[in-house]
């Protein structure tokens, strides 16, 4: 397709979107469900989210960054913006939603009047830098747009963004001079040697592209753009700060005078760029970013936003945000559809799109590929996601973007030089991040639930490799032993439990494809769980080579050198949700293993006892809602025949976890995953072992909500009698038969109806009653 | 076009290469040509020279390399073998032939035997690393291969390469462990922090493949490599040796055992590869680069060398160079057919091609482009090459490779980041070395020489833009004042001389193409080189932007920040090669051009006054051959009307400033400047103003030569009565018919014929005779 049927279709495009968010002006549900969020729920506290502009899944994250820390200090400021701080140093493309890691942050600008520092200064210390005191007051945010006044420089700053381009807007004061910052030092955190080589180039028609490559969170990360503004520029500066190293070549034309360079490499980039005193107008600046070259960047500039209308483009993700949220109806409370609809909002920040208009990426081997047929997507975040988000994924968003997901990590298997699908990937790239191979669960699952546009046959292939690759955290072990010897693998423990779980997908997705020698293989490996098991303890524990539990044994420590992994013995030990019943089994019955799951809640925990670990956190006795280990752990009640008692720690967990505030998120947000968490668990029902095509009921925290499945039909949960006293189910029906069973199958959700819930103030110990058939678990089959 | 077909075709490339080095077994004249070179020349002394194996114009140079000295020092070894080094510490796969600036030495290989270290050790304590002790006896080198044994491995190592593959053949000692180092920390000196970013990947079939980038010569070079083995790997080691700043991310798997390891990222990477003390045969490594990317090399390596045959691809050098080399006959005692051939070797040696087999490359943007319709070359030292190897090159190789360096230069141009053409650039990349806009000569001379598919428009396009790039190097000022202001720009004298010679060139291209207007604006500029002859002194001096000459004046001083560029006034005063009779009559006549001249040659000059020039060697009074802005002068004589005054001063030159020895090159031989000077003065003409179309008639050097001229004419050259003695020409027939000029012209040279020159003991001081038709001057014009 030539450059000008691409930039007319995607002006066609940006018109049918328009269209579209008119369109859904009438529509109600939509557009009040698009008001209903709020982007800087969790942007104080621990949810590390940003409240910047994005579309669903959009390549571009673009935010401001209130301040840079040391990498020591960067934790709280994963998301570049905590709300507490009262400086803005400027608005960067790239951001991850709720990570307990940083990175990215790249491409910073900052519009400046007047003086323009090319330091962003102490923030401690104003005027000192390009770094600007703002107002919350000032602030507003919602999905797609955001806007604040920056008080130094007197600028009303407002950005949007389409997939792949972030659009900023600036009115600048009268009669001072206009600047913009481009900072390409910045990354979220200071890091010697943090950006490897950079460039920016000043084009003869005033396009500004460059690039720069980093080894942050991932090393060796290629990141390229290309910038525009709606005004010629008057003049610009490109300086390299670097003291370090300083790179000594030849000096290229332009050297003495910064405004004569057409182009600047080095390690410590700033440029700056100057629109004189008499702007008529606000200024606009577009910048495109992309995996692959400045000339994808250039080419997804044209493609998305042709023009400088900032409008159309907040119109356009406006749009795409009403008909995204839009898949749920909610009747609840104004805090509570707050709280529901900004958790569906997280819960569509990754994985996010990583692929040129053209369809090229950079994949786990740093090198360029092309996507044909698929959308490419990377930021997995696997660990966490894997349990309630891509099963949320699975449900409310198109079958195309969850195949889309699968083929992207196919395809990222295909090009790893390790031969094995993503742990924890971004921009591409493996980080290696956390344990597991869980992209085995996420396809599993997809495929269990009938996603299909992908090679079934090449994904189990790809997972059997994952699993089944020796030099990765004990795997070789784990496959010798039957479990991950402590003595020779750290967090043993962890790995054992999770690797059973995986690995029990595996032979769900062998059996569906008729793979039986496959099955048969995984099937045994989905048991090793068993060998974690202390019966002396009652923990899940980690052995050594020799078979003997390793001692000196602490089911309070937490720690890395431990048996686990972001987590103690309290935490880890209910990780079976393949064999739930196996494991009652093992504790002696249903009755020990309740007995042991109230130990859990109940339990008196000192805080400080995580201290030294940033991840661990909402505590409700030894239960940690802030981090992914605990999340299924209230529902395997349930299993154990007592739902009631499930539906109480729901409740317990509701309250005091999740609030529609600032601090409103217990945990990171971890890419969605305990945002996922919150719309399941909202709405009755919660996946906790995604390839059973099993959600395990809980209760409704909403009177009803309406899902509009993406295959046309509408299912819905209708909690009658809702209230903060009648907490406990009485019954249930669904599509008005009463269901004796406390789970739904995939099946009947996509099938659309209705699942009711006679809400009452006192548990119903009965339902569903003796008898009733059990979740999914596999020793019980 | 598919892999398969496209192995298939290189297969039959090179078994036709085969056929054809069989054919030219019956080819007395390549054959002997091919056998007189000696690659040896130059690698001693100022030469800067590798013996190492290369194709014509080859993507990999690969050679040995001796040692590697901190940067300060690394002037000496820019080729990376000196002769007079004992010890070898590999073979790396890119060199620079004749350079004073070092850069390259990429993807370093050396076999070892029993106890691999991997580090390279001090070269004077033997065994303390794997760098090994050698003997000069063990050496042997012919175009296109390389043998020598390393003494401390007892490995016999042989070296030979494809356009784009290196190919070694190592033989082990039996009984021991056999391994080989690739080592990406090495590049021809040492230099903190010059490898920005690097990678080893092994395969799952075995294949090695890797990146590194750098910022050496040119900073942000990324080149590429895939490596195969003709025996199975028996193990591995991959390490990253940085204690600066290295990389804490996440372990990839194997970090526990480096054997395990399928990749490694870092800034000091070495890998050994093992391959036990069973090797029943010579070890075959073949190794082929990319600008692009991994799978580029790959496809390099799949199209160029699909077997472990060496040689077979040793064969196939050796018919590629003995065709190009057997352009010439040439009838000379051995010592000067020694001299001769390895010149034209030499002359082969740049530009490098530098494209995959797919067309695609990297240019100045470093960005990836892909040539259509053209072969892509890189390595352009103009500076140097402008004078007398492109010129040559357009006489001795096909039409084709001249217009495909035309089209490289032109698509770096559109590619320039400051969009202009090279000044001095490798791999794509510009390093702003030296002066001028010499790209501007190359072309004009070739279309002035009827070279033709490029586009002419878009050249002169070009050429303008280059000189009018006002940042550049003091071009604005330049326009503005009609030379460049000392008190502004440095090396301001010889900045403006250059640029007027450049801009004649200009002048004579627009004529040619009916551009009027651009041929009376570069017409006018061609005669700035007035603005810089000072009448008072005789010299050519800096200006200041007032008018007046700078003072003091130190005709004899030279260096940084001086009124030249490695040179003195002395050296650039004669540098007016458009208008030597406007030169000569700014001096006041022919003869007191000629006084000065002979003041240049005949004076007591204390070679320490250079010493702190590295460049500025071969000195004859003044006149330094060892440096490019003297290699005209000799040949002005003929100019003044006094022809066997050049004759004179050329034997001088020939008999002091090249041997047929490792120390045989007076001075750098810059990417075969100093042998493409050779070439012309033995041949007895030579290119002193580049777009004239006339070559200056000297005197021959050897008894006859012939040139098979790439459109089937040829073109002798005959020296009657030629000896030692007879020194000096009587008279010359062109076909037969009494010369009466002191030039030919590129027309009588290509349409085939025989120059004849009649040698004598005493100088013929009337010939050319009264009235003879002068060289073209433009002022005479």
């Amino acid at each position: 397709m030539g450059n000008r049927m691409r930039t007319f279709l995607a002006g066609a495009t940006i018109a049918l979107a328009v269209q579209m968010a008119q369109a859904q002006a009438q529509d109600t549900a939509a557009q009040r469900a698009y008001a209903a969020v709020d982007p800087f729920i969790g942007t104080g506290g621990e949810g590390h989210t940003f409240p910047g502009a994005t579309l669903p899944f959009g390549m571009v994250q673009l935010s401001p960054d209130t301040r840079i820390q040391a990498r020591k200090d960067a934790y709280g400021w994963a998301a570049g913006y905590r709300h507490s701080d009262d400086t803005i140093v400027g608005f960067s493309h790239t951001h991850f939603s709720g990570t307990g890691h940083s990175d990215l942050g790249d491409v910073l600008l900052m519009p400046v009047s007047g003086d323009a520092k090319l330091e962003r200064g102490d923030p401690d210390v104003p005027g000192s830098g390009y770094t600007s005191r703002y107002s919350h007051a000032t602030e507003t945010a919602a999905p797609g747009y955001y806007a604040v006044t920056l008080a130094d420089a007197g600028v009303r700053a407002e950005l949007t963004a389409s997939a792949r381009v972030g659009v900023h807007r600036y009115a600048f004061p009268q009669g001072k001079p206009a600047h913009v910052i481009v900072d390409l030092r910045t990354s979220m955190y200071d890091y010697p040697g943090k950006v490897q080589w950079s460039r920016i180039r000043v084009r003869a028609d005033g396009t500004v592209t460059g690039m720069r490559e980093t080894r942050g969170w991932a090393p060796g990360r290629q990141l390229y753009f290309a910038l525009r503004f709606s005004q010629p520029l008057a003049g610009h500066a490109l300086q390299d700060t670097e003291q370090n190293v300083p790179y000594k070549g030849f000096p290229p034309p332009g050297e003495k005078d910064s405004a004569q360079r057409a182009q600047i490499e080095g390690r410590q980039l700033v440029a700056r760029f100057d629109f004189g005193d008499r702007l008529s107008a606000p200024l606009v600046a577009k910048l495109a970013i992309s995996p692959v070259s400045e000339d994808g960047a250039i080419a997804n500039l044209d493609a998305e936003v042709p023009g400088f209308d900032f409008d159309r483009v907040r119109a356009a993700a406006q749009a795409q945000w009403a008909q995204a949220l839009g898949v749920a109806e909610v009747d609840a409370p104004a805090p509570m559809r707050k709280a529901f609809f900004t958790a569906l909002y997280h819960a569509f920040m990754g994985p996010s799109l990583f692929m040129d208009s053209d369809g090229r990426y950079r994949g786990p081997d740093n090198a360029v590929h092309q996507a044909k047929g698929w959308t490419h997507y990377s930021t997995f975040s696997l660990w966490d996601t894997y349990r309630a988000l891509h099963p949320l994924l699975t449900i409310v968003q198109p079958e195309q973007r969850n195949a889309d997901i699968v083929n992207s990590l196919l395809a990222s298997r295909r090009e790893s030089p390790y031969g094995v699908l993503p742990v924890w990937a971004f921009h591409g790239l493996e980080t290696w991040c956390m344990i597991g191979y869980h992209a085995v669960p996420v396809i599993a699952d997809a495929y269990m639930k009938g996603i299909r546009g992908f090679d079934a046959d090449e994904a189990l292939d790809a997972m059997v490799a994952s699993a089944s690759y020796g030099p990765y955290d004990g795997i070789a072990q784990y496959m010798q032993l039957g479990y991950v010897p402590i003595d020779e693998e750290g967090e043993a423990a962890s790995k054992t439990l999770e690797y059973a779980f995986d690995d029990w997908t595996i032979f769900r997705m062998a059996q569906a494809l008729g793979r039986k020698d496959l099955a048969a293989t995984f099937g045994k490996r989905a048991a090793n769980w068993k060998h974690a098991f202390d019966p002396a303890t009652g923990f899940m524990r980690a052995r050594k080579r020799d078979g003997s539990f390793r001692t000196p044994f602490d089911p309070d420590a937490s720690g890395y050198g431990t048996d686990y992994t972001e987590g103690n013995a309290w935490q880890y030990s209910w990780y079976v949700p393949q064999d739930v019943a196996g494991l009652a089994a093992a504790h002696g019955g249903a009755d020990k293993l309740l007995a042991r799951l109230d130990a859990v809640f109940d339990a008196k925990v000192d805080p400080k006892v995580f201290a030294h670990m940033e991840d661990i956190t909402g505590l409700i006795g030894w239960y940690a809602h802030g981090n992914e280990p605990s999340h299924h752990v209230a529902y395997l009640y349930a299993y154990a025949g007592q739902p009631w008692r499930t539906q109480a720690r729901l409740k317990q967990i509701m309250d005091t976890q999740y609030k529609p505030t600032i601090d409103g998120l217990a945990g990171n947000d971890d890419l969605g995953q305990m945002s996922a968490w919150y719309v399941f668990t909202a709405l009755g029902f919660y996946p906790v072992a995604p390839g059973s095509n099993q959600y395990i009921l809980g209760r409704p925290f909403v009177r009803k909500a309406t899902l509009n499945l993406p295959n046309g039909k509408r299912f819905s949960v209708v909690a009658d009698g809702l209230s903060d006293a009648n907490a406990y189910v009485g019954g249930v029906t669904l599509d008005g038969k009463p269901l004796h069973r406390a789970f739904i199958t995939h099946q009947e959700l996509m099938a659309g109806g209705e699942l009711r819930f006679a809400m009452q103030a006192q548990p119903d110990k009965d339902w569903p009653g003796a008898g009733a058939q059990a979740p999914y678990s596999m020793s019980a089959q």
